[in-house]
């Protein structure tokens, strides 16, 4: 039988992307620094289930140069993630400056982005009643 | 706790796609169809672990034109499974038609794309010992 492991996305800041996985409860698990080929690898994972991990990968930059600029694609959609609570996921987002593209006006479903704009969607464990202020809040860009 | 779910890619041909990864041993545990928003959803999963998914989303093509094609993006890397033998799964691939982008010449690792060129890994249980024709393959584009 086959396994799956993870989903590998490339990030132009580590910590920052840390960061934000943290935010929706994510933990690291496993880091490696390969200094050769100047690349580090991050696994992070949902405490619990450790075994469906997000990948990053973090390209170093060039000694004397600017980094790459990771462009998004269409055939690509978005990971996805249950919480518990997704209103106090979303309050927590924000109050760390992440925008909330798509609120969870109907207390089941939001999109966010990661640093590099990978699309997150969010879905609540079951569903909550519709609360002020995500019910009349407004889309923001795209997810 | 947080609970990863899925990874949602957009695919132009569902039972290509779906052949696709039943090559790697997944299997259909959910389809949905929407009539009005003239979509598909179906999700795939590795038997014995059905909670971490693969979500396919099937726009239908408009009735009087032809389908978006889905460009892909470097923020996104690749999904990743792990099989029991990678040399029986890349020989069931390539005799069903799949390019097996970067081979298993080490035993361990290879590259594949699903039809709309989302970058698949495939990681040996273990290792095996390099063994042709696997070990002499050349690379075929990029993963």
């Amino acid at each position: 039988m086959p396994k799956y492991l993870h989903t590998m996305i490339r990030v132009t800041d580590l910590d920052k992307t840390v960061r934000f996985f943290e935010l929706l409860g994510l933990k690291e698990v496993r880091r490696m620094d390969h200094e050769q080929g100047r690349f580090t690898l991050l696994f992070l994972a949902c405490p619990g289930n450790e075994d469906a991990q997000v990948e990053l990968t973090y390209n170093w930059p060039p000694e004397d140069g600017t980094g790459e600029v990771y462009t998004g694609g269409r055939n690509f959609g978005h990971l996805a993630y249950q919480v518990e609570n997704i209103y106090e996921t979303c309050q927590r987002l924000m109050d760390a400056g992440v925008t909330i593209n798509r609120p969870p006006r109907d207390g089941h479903m939001a999109f966010i982005r990661t640093p590099d704009n990978i699309s997150i969607e969010l879905l609540q464990d079951g569903k909550l009643e519709p609360a002020e202020p995500w019910a009349s809040m407004p889309n923001v860009g795209e997810w």
